[in-house]
């Protein structure tokens, strides 16, 4: 072992004799990692201000020398800042705080993915204007580095889709309820016990969480800039686990799926919600919190980005990586042109798993079938588990692809039958 | 839909208003993929001259305008050109051409993983002190923007192992060996005819290509930089179809597996060759002649990254995404030193597959675990599937974790039995 010699090209000019000065806002669980990784030994960054609400309860036990302690913004960025951590999230003051350092030219990074989903390119442009940075790796998939592939990595590349895992809560939830046959309420339950939901889950498992992530992927990689609120979200919170049982029955399981295309003339097709996918696909085998981006390119095909989407460690690693980008002087990657639309398509034509619960009584196929006959949807397979009282029967059909549109419209007209005893849930079934 | 935005930051000062000017060598099927992706519509870059030893016969049926074809380096880079792409593979003149264009100032993008995994860090030293470029993207994992993703998106983290499937030819052929019971030589010619492997499959058999990868791999991801020669490279040509049986047994499948770890101390252990990896682990559900790659980092955790590794289309979205860097003026991410060895260690300390074929007759049993006694090797299980005749019947040993230099040691004893009738074929079973 001998020799250190350096990499690669470009390391000589990239360097600096002074660290960079970084102010953080917010000291929770990332914030906490973020400033554990920013203060180990080395050079280049150096931490010299935290803003937190609760800045004299946070100081309490942690011993980083020379860092100063504020509640106030101005006092923090007046320390001579050039790279501003956002992480308070949530849309304000973190939106306001994040225009305010950009205004004085002071570099950004974020890992808050409802300012990104909701201001990205108005704040990109700011940046541009002030000659500095806004980067937001963390915001999505965590410690994935996956906007850096996407920008960099694959620019080469026309990207036409993307879907993942981007909750890691649901991914959980979900493969509880898949694992150990648990209802939702329990396995919701268990997540909120191990930290991995709050105590408020619904921006979860309804999918607002992944909405805004989906939105900035759409964004990153399909160059189309979308309203988070556009795109259709759908809970994870009617699963139950006589649907695993169906969905094995049918070679799959039951993820919380994020996906979006870009066709040929430039709409956007997006959905949030819960999803069979067959076993033998990557996104099946996506335990836990983990997450994964899959996207697929016109010429290099599909590639996939797995690993801790959440965390406080992990999102940190994404946090320090960005910030260390600015220190080394790497400009961002891409000249990207995102078109802005303001809706967005769920139409995809798909195949579809529908679970009815009844009470039982003749008729009730020739009913449903009837109404899908009419909207030309293809009925694939009907599958009843044994087991139920006669009060409340659950079913399974299963229809072949159809736009989901339709799909919807006949689902909207058999759900006014008075059978039910559940209203229908709906999944596509992904290939 | 309206008006367009620019993403992200820094767009301004890093577009350019003349087309980066790019010479390409070598026009096989890489450079063919890369020709037609940079002659796109756009005004970022702009193929000014291709040299290849057999510019007049590749020319034909290109109709590229305004390209120079030429069998001479110095002609085609006095067209004046910006990036260099290299993409004649092997040593020689390959490293001489990418010296002449760095020399110039004239920054290079290869996917020359012989290239690299030899003379990167001179090479990158040189790029540097010229003021220009050396980017490999698709010298590991084709499509796979791997090195970017460790060099800039995991740079706040340590990395302590990676490890992967980087050889598509290999996992190809044993993907086809677990799935259709295919003995090698078949699967290998199957692979062969469909282009997957070359007339001389050696390099990727024996491991040399892969090694090639994981030596980059070591580089990029763990800071060591060790001759790709030094590391243990074992061939997959002795796998047979009942090694398959055997391993499904364990609840494994076999995959060529390249590994390295960097402990505390800086030493570097890493080996590639065939391996039983569990079919719940990612590395098992990669198929054909797709590649993964994970890394493990200290605070980040696993990290994975797929897709495909091999192609003419894939492997050009590298190339090209790392002309766009080029030609958008980001600068290399890392400033990252990498400590010389000489050495590598494969001893690292795990449970062994062994699979033995004999001529049977009783006390052979008794004489293998004598000598694993003797070197203190606990013996897990041992298996035997029916159906064989007694002149040549294999039967498999798993033992428990032990170093794989002890292992080494007692199979050499164990060899020198004469019940053989083929070597004992050994190797590790990861977690």
């Amino acid at each position: 072992m001998s020799v250190a010699s350096t990499l690669p090209a470009g390391a000589a000019s990239s360097s600096r004799q002074t660290p960079v000065r970084v102010v953080l806002a917010g000291f929770g669980t990332v914030g906490r990692s973020v400033a554990a990784l920013l203060t180990q030994p080395g050079d280049e960054v150096s931490l010299v201000a935290v803003v937190d609400r609760r800045a004299a309860l946070k100081q309490e036990g942690w011993d980083g020398a020379g860092v100063r302690w504020t509640e106030s913004l101005d006092e923090a960025l007046d320390a001579g800042a050039d790279v501003f951590v956002e992480l308070i999230g949530g849309l304000n003051p973190a939106e306001q705080w994040i225009r305010a350092a950009l205004e004085r030219g002071i570099s950004v990074v974020t890992a808050n993915k409802q300012v990104i989903a909701h201001a990205g390119p108005a704040l990109f442009a700011l940046a541009a204007s002030r000659g500095c940075q806004l980067r937001f790796e963390g915001a999505v998939a965590g410690g994935v580095p996956v906007i850096r592939a996407i920008e960099s990595g694959l620019a080469g590349d026309t990207l036409t889709e993307v879907a993942g895992i981007l909750n890691g809560t649901c991914n959980y939830i979900l493969t509880r309820m898949e694992q150990d046959g648990a209802d939702f309420g329990d396995a919701l339950k268990e997540a909120q016990k191990l930290g991995y939901a709050e105590a408020d889950p619904s921006m979860d498992v309804n999918g607002g969480d992944a909405r805004a992530k989906l939105a900035i992927l759409a964004m990153v990689a399909l160059g189309v800039q979308a309203p988070a609120h556009a795109i259709l979200a759908e809970p994870i919170t009617d699963v139950s686990p006589i649907d695993f049982q169906y969905a094995r029955r049918l070679g799959c399981t039951i993820r919380q799926i994020s996906r979006a295309s870009r066709d040929e003339a430039g709409t956007l097709t997006a959905a949030v919600g819960p999803a069979l996918v067959p076993f033998a696909s990557a996104l099946a085998r996506v335990n836990g919190s983990e997450n994964l981006v899959k996207v697929k390119g016109r010429f290099g095909g599909e590639t996939s980005f797995g690993g801790r989407g959440a965390g406080g460690d992990p999102t940190a690693v994404a946090v320090v990586s960005d910030v260390l980008a600015i220190a080394r002087g790497v400009r961002p990657a891409g000249v990207r042109t995102a078109v802005e639309v303001d809706r967005v398509s769920s139409d995809a034509s798909v195949p579809y798993y529908v679970r009815f619960t009844v009470r039982d009584r003749p008729g009730i196929i020739a009913a449903l079938a009837t109404v899908f006959a009419k909207h030309a949807i293809n009925i694939d397979a009907i599958l009843q588990e044994q087991g139920f009282p006669d009060s409340a029967r659950p079913f399974m059909v299963s229809l072949d692809e159809a736009p989901s549109q339709t799909v919807r419209a006949a689902l909207t007209e058999i759900t006014a039958f008075d059978f039910h005893v559940a209203p229908p849930l709906a999944m596509p079934v992904l290939a």
